[in-house]
């Protein structure tokens, strides 16, 4: 029987549901994979952690060193989340010849290139599927099933906070600032909610997902980022009428024209795959070339999900014997010759809040015409009316460049004095 | 540079589609996975196809020995389909130390037993991913990802042909025997398609999914099959006015009472992901003691997405020196202590042609009362009429037993003169 020995540093709620999965499982993996895999070691401060799971206390170690010069530590998994001391402990992990797997999306997104490296040095593994969409499996997908293709298209959902909140202003109309006290008091969304409202968490995760599928580095300041906070009930409402569902969005495309990477509110078509994802559900839909499209769809945080991929990881790794790494040149940065594009094509849904009187709206589409924007889908709500009288004009545009929305919509807010823009937001068709 | 030769058995729509990945993708797989996959021997009698590929003639092979003492030939592909030929010249292949891919569901399915003992045999690969669900990585989330779940159940519309014939029903109101003559027409079903519309196909996909889900050796003959040539237009829309979708589903459960695997007709509810899965798409549900659901959606099948699945496992077979085998026995039957449960726990939908009189539904559910069927929903349509001046009389279950059911169809089809048993079909909830 070959023996595994784990170490688990930290014991919030992924490591506690990596914790109990791997101690619960253990009879299961004996008998599946022949491997008997032990948790050896915890690295954790908070006692009462370590006692709500009835964690022995001589497994507790009391510092990072402690877990890497234990030999019958064979893999170190990281789930404390941040920088540091993340950082640190993983790179003490790899020189003391452990395997590592992390769930830790932040620092695999903007170190994973120097955690890559020093691993290959010590020949050891480094896994990271937890760091993306929890337990659903796509960047093994990317890595060993899709690779024979060449990936055009990616487009996710990999924020479940994001996407809660704004299924719940859909369904029930209320608004970003009622939704996100709610979250916080059920615990879905963090005291600072930034990391995930605003995007960053995301962008993350882009990275990392992009730079598989793309096979080139995709550094995560290279995205374009927008969070969901200005994203109000009337739009949403607007959006549902013309047969719009609001998502956050990570969107890559690779194209012989260059890279495109985003994240930002969307609408996207009821009936497209992707309306479908509610609630904290996540899902990456994928194109390739000769796969079509794939969707990938689960659960994207919690500690259960999250700590699946984390224990597949572990048995992977306590299963093979070869090790693994990035196809792709892995640096901190862009290859020179990767070209990024920020003038997007894209299709906008346009809210103006114009006066209501004859001739508005041609005024406003003749400065779209200008820009060489034409329009799909018009709106004029009378019962929209705010109380100076306005009314709510909603256009849709056919696919355009960003750059002629932002000179349109520049110049509406300039020279027509009685139409103010009060939404822009890009829909994916 | 590593070279890796292959060979590929048939050229026919998956075998055309994975010669042009693998020889378009060539110098993307040197750049990517520093490997030089060339297709070295194919084995084709048919001119025309070895033509329309523009094979080097040099390549093609008279018979299975000349691939098989071919020294270039690393990897051999089948993608024949059926049992023999396709057995023999797999066996012959393991047997010269060639690793095997294949996409042959019903060889896999019927013979995967003895396919892997030759390979352990010979230390070589045996790689399945292509044979279920096309370019979906369902396999190999299952084996790499998934592995540290107990996996309690299985939902999947894993063939392509039936789902197609289903939506158009749906979508057209058109009768099977329409839909059917179409779909030959436009080559989305085969002339003879037994195979799919009975359920066939089905059941060799779910076998191989559920032995893997369930770690043990589900044989495609234990599976209860049932295919979707007496589902009827009235039916998909009496279903759709209650809220489901019809979809061939096969179902695979796991717990301590027993496996139960199923493929057969079933209404699902329109707000379930699977009812969104349309046309020819497939999808694979899957419920896991620790990811929760997760949900792999794409092409099921297709020259190109099932030659991604095949590309994918030969990259892999070249890039990895590690074989892997089954963690469950795999052998012939099921083992000694499988317990499978036919008689099912589940809803209900049934309709009957009653007598247009007072007091009919009443004797209906007395029926079901007498045997412990509850129901959920009732529907009686006058407009339903049939020329007899019947009524239909449509009723949803609570979830009962198979037998309960078959009992209970039986006394009333016998005791009420006046009603007659139109259709029964199971509901998913």
């Amino acid at each position: 029987m070959k023996k595994v020995g784990v170490a688990i540093l930290g014991l919030g709620v992924v490591g506690g549901g990596t914790y109990k999965i791997l101690t619960e499982h253990r009879q299961k993996y004996i008998q599946t994979h022949g491997v008997d895999i032990s948790v050896e070691s915890v690295l954790e401060v908070r006692k009462e952690r370590i006692h709500a799971l009835g964690v022995d206390e001589s497994k507790v170690a009391s510092n990072i060193s402690e877990v890497c010069s234990n030999p019958e530590v064979d893999i170190i998994i990281e789930v404390m989340g941040g920088v540091e001391p993340a950082k640190s402990y993983v790179l003490a992990a790899l020189n003391a010849g452990k395997s590592v797997v992390t769930s830790n999306k932040e620092l695999y997104c903007k170190y994973g290139y120097e955690l890559e490296k020093a691993a290959k040095h010590n020949h050891v593994g480094l896994f990271y599927e937890a760091t993306c969409v929890g337990g659903v499996p796509v960047i093994r997908a990317l890595l060993d099933n899709l690779q024979g293709n060449k990936i055009t298209s990616l487009i996710g959902i990999i924020n479940g906070t994001t996407n809660y909140i704004l299924t719940k202003m859909t369904n029930d109309g209320k608004s970003y600032g009622e939704v996100i006290k709610e979250a916080q008091a059920l615990g879905y969304a963090e005291a600072d909610p930034t990391s995930d409202v605003d995007g960053y968490d995301a962008t993350y995760k882009l990275s990392i997902l992009s730079s598989i599928c793309f096979n080139k580095k995709i550094p995560y300041t290279e995205i374009y980022r927008e969070g969901i906070t200005n994203i109000s009930p009337v739009d949403i409402a607007y959006g549902k009428k013309l047969g719009y569902v609001i998502k956050l969005l990570a969107i890559g495309k690779d194209s012989e024209k260059g890279v495109e990477v985003r994240v930002h509110p969307s609408f996207v078509r009821v009936n497209h795959p992707l309306a479908s994802v509610n609630d904290s559900y996540n899902a990456v839909y994928i194109t390739g070339d000769s796969v079509g499209d794939v969707m990938l769809y689960g659960r994207g945080a919690g500690a259960l999900p999250t700590g699946s991929a984390i224990v597949g990881d572990v048995i992977y790794c306590a299963t093979h014997t070869q090790h693994r790494y990035s196809t792709f040149e892995n640096t901190e940065t862009a290859a020179p010759d990767t070209k990024f594009i920020t003038n997007f094509q894209s299709a906008y849904y346009l809210r103006f809040l114009a006066a209501d009187k004859a001739g508005e709206l041609s005024k406003v589409t003749s400065v779209l015409g200008k820009y060489g924007i034409s329009v799909a889908q018009v709106v004029q709500d009378i019962d929209g009316n705010d109380k100076e009288g306005a009314v709510n004009l909603i256009l849709v545009t056919h696919s355009t460049r960003e750059s002629n929305i932002k000179k349109a919509v520049a110049a509406i807010d300039k020279d027509l004095t009685e139409t103010r823009v009060a939404a822009v937001i890009r829909v994916v068709s």
